[in-house]
Parts: C-alpha cells; structure tokens; sequence
C-alpha cells in the first residue's frame, strides 16, 4: 500500500528502457515517494529488467498505475510540472528543482493534486506533453555539460521534494579558530608522532583495545580542525614529556 | 586542463567498478566540479570501463590523480568531509549535504583545501578512513529505504555544490487565484471543445500552422491555473459564440 502522505505523482512518459524504470521507482524511495505513474512504457509492463532493478523498491512498481496517454495520467491532476533538460520556448513559469518542490509542497499542502512528469530517455518530453503542463523544472546544470539520466532526474526532484518537506537535520558545526590551518599531512605527522612515542611508552595496552585507541586518538586529531601552531604545539608537548622521562 | 574555479576535491577511496567511477565523473561535470582523486582503484588505473562510462566528461579520468593510500590523497588538504550511508558512533560533526556545501564554500572562498571522501560501492569508508575526516556528511534519505549508489551520492553533493555556488535562478511564478482548481480532465474537455468549435470556424488556418496554433492554445489553457469557474466561463463563451453564430 502507497504511504499515506500526500505527495506529488511522478509521471514516467514513454519510458525506454525497464532498468531506469527501475532506478526511478529506488531514487523515489529513497526520499519518500511512492507513487507512480507509467505512461505508454515503450516494452509494455510489467517489466522484468525494471523489477530486477528495483531492488527493495519493488512495490513502487507492483502499485505503479498504467496508462495509454498522458491526459489519461492527468485527468484528476490539478497543477503539473513538466522536466525539462532545457527550458523550451514556451511561456511558462520555469523553477529550479528547490523552487517546484517548494511550490509542489505548498499546493499539496492545500489539497491540490500534483504531478511531475519525467519524459522519455533518449528525446525528453515532445512540446505536446509540455503543453499538458502548468509549469517547466530544470536542473541548473553546468551550461558545457548537460548529462543527467532518468533516474538521476528523478533522484534530485525527489530529493528536493525530501529538502522542502522532511526533517532535515543541518547540525552545526565547530569550524574552530581562524588561521593557518594544518594540512592533512601535518596531521598524519602529528598522529604518527603521538603513536609512536605513545607505543614506546606503552600507552595502548590492553594489545587487544591498542587499533581501538589509535583510531579514536586520529580521530580526535582530525576533529579538532588544528592551526599549524595547534599542531606545533603538540608535538612540543610531545617532545617535551619524551625529554622529561630520558632526564629520569 | 581543470577550470580555474576554486572547489573541493572529490576523493574516491577503493572505488571497484570501473562504470561507477565514469558515473562519478559525469555527475561531478554536470555540476562544473572537475577534480578527482583515485585511492587503490580494486581494478587499477587507468579503467578502460570507467572511460567507457564518462561519456563527455572523459577529461576528468584524464585528469583524476591516482594515490596508492589515501593519507597521500589528503596530504595537502586542509579540511574533509566523509560521506556515510548512516551516522556512524563517531564524535564528528554530521552535515546534510546542503550544509556541509555551504561550509565547504565558505572555506574554498577562505583559501581552504577541502576533500570530499566517497567510499567503495559495497562497504562505503571504513572507520578508519572516517577517522582521518573533519566532518560527515549524510544523506537525509527515507529511513525505512537507503539504497544510494556511489554515482547518486557524488551526484547529491555535486547538486549541492552548485546550489551553494552556482547562479541558480529562481523564477516566480504565478499560481493564480486561491480556489477549486480545475483538474486535467477538465482542462483537455475545454481543450477539446475550443479545438472543435474553431476547427469548424476555420480558424486555424492556414492548414500548415494548425498544429501549432493547436499547440500555443494548449499551452494557454495548462498555464492559466484556472479554477473551475473559469472553464465553466470559457465553456459558456465558446457556447455562445456557437449559438450566435447559428442564429445568423
């Protein structure tokens, strides 16, 4: 049975091959959509190359709706987006990924019935299906290289749509002290250091707890984001207990 | 030759499948990131699979810079982030993708050398690897489903990335009156009736332009965000522009 929170349908027109069916049904999963629609599937359906690679997102595809045109997808939809690789000349709204699923949120939200069509692999959506739609999605990609896949497609609009109505933890940081900051060399240096002498002086014991301890003691450098004098200054201290204890 | 943008290093730590190596190229130049480094590659280097799969981004395998231990990779680094499937017990900040792109910008543009760690497809890091890491980063995926591959991952960042960076825009739109909105099967009936009527009027003439005409009127209708009411009026105005004309 799908989820019971109200969602965007995704809408897969004339998709080509069964495998990115696949990864389309995972990439929603993921983050929470489980409502699919199929359009004219170009190897009719089921598939089995789409349930191969469906793994563990299987029932997004046993509960997938089919239909022979997209207005037959769209009947009861009140507001759709169309993806786009390219924003067409076309007098619609075009939003970023972040700025639909705002958008899709907000209306769904309201009661409203949305869909987000994807279009076929190789052609993307024909300016027919784009007519259907109230409003375009593009991915801001880098303007010398546009190369995304159905199903990356479908991974970021749903993990916008994840980012615009989930829980998101952005937990703070401790960026430390200001300054020169100590590169992972001088760190591994400062690391190797300490376990060096550390072992000498018999430090990780019991033998069986010694990786434990080493790796918590690394961890604990790279955690502590160290200027180059932080570092320094360590293996000053270092030295220092090194000279103290061959004094007697 | 890599672009002259400052930007972190994507570190891909015993990658083992040549393709999912392509894929991370392809997803990082999608989103104008396009430094790589390779640690213990399970199939050496170069992979004639992974070129295979760059299709377009074949420069940075070119490119990528091969280590044979990944304290070697972040010799000169001076901030790093490591990406996990799920929080591991290790006391280090954990970012979202978002956040940790926001801070990964803000060091870049501070003059920081910053490295983002991707681990094997099968195992991701291992807690040693995380050990020599500044922070984490997890991906806020369904908690009942995590199924993302390594070339998905590389894919999130690389978004966030450029959300963080990049000149994303995003349009307004205008979503119209508050209200019963129509639903696509209502939409296509109006659609419908508009593209009779003015067929019998002869209105879309000359025959070449018609489908196009036919077109542009959809595309009116779908951006309109009509309420019922309104397809009601439209309905009424097609009505009575036929009855007018049948009076003569």
């Amino acid at each position: 049975m799908p989820s019971e929170k109200a969602q965007p349908e995704i809408v897969l027109v004339r998709p080509q091959m069964g495998e990115n069916i696949g990864a389309a049904a995972r990439a929603m999963w993921n983050f929470g959509l489980d409502r699919m629609r199929i359009v004219e599937p170009r190897d009719g359906w089921p598939n089995s190359r789409a349930v191969a690679m469906s793994s563990g997102a299987g029932r997004l595809l046993d509960e997938a709706q089919l239909f022979g045109d997209l207005p037959g997808a769209l009947a009861d939809r009140t507001y759709v987006f169309a993806t786009t690789a390219r924003p067409r000349e076309m007098t619609k709204p075009v939003f970023s990924p972040e700025r639909a699923m705002q958008l899709a949120a907000e209306k769904v939200a309201a009661g409203e019935k949305v869909a987000v069509l994807f279009g076929p692999e190789r052609a993307g959506l024909e300016n027919e299906d784009i007519a259907r739609a109230n409003a375009i999605i593009t991915v801001p990609v880098n303007p010398e290289y546009a190369s995304l896949n159905l199903g990356q497609c479908v991974l970021l609009v749903a993990y916008e749509w994840m980012r615009q109505t989930g829980d998101v933890v952005h937990l703070s940081d401790d960026p430390g002290p200001k300054g020169d900051w100590a590169t992972g060399l001088e760190i591994e240096k400062l690391a190797e250091h300490y376990e060096e002498r550390l072992t000498e002086a018999g430090f990780f014991f019991p033998e069986t707890k010694a990786e434990g301890m080493k790796q918590n003691l690394r961890n604990l450098w790279s955690r502590m984001s160290m200027t180059r004098a932080d570092v320094q200054m360590l293996h000053g201290i270092m030295r220092q207990m090194v000279r103290w204890k061959d004094r007697g």
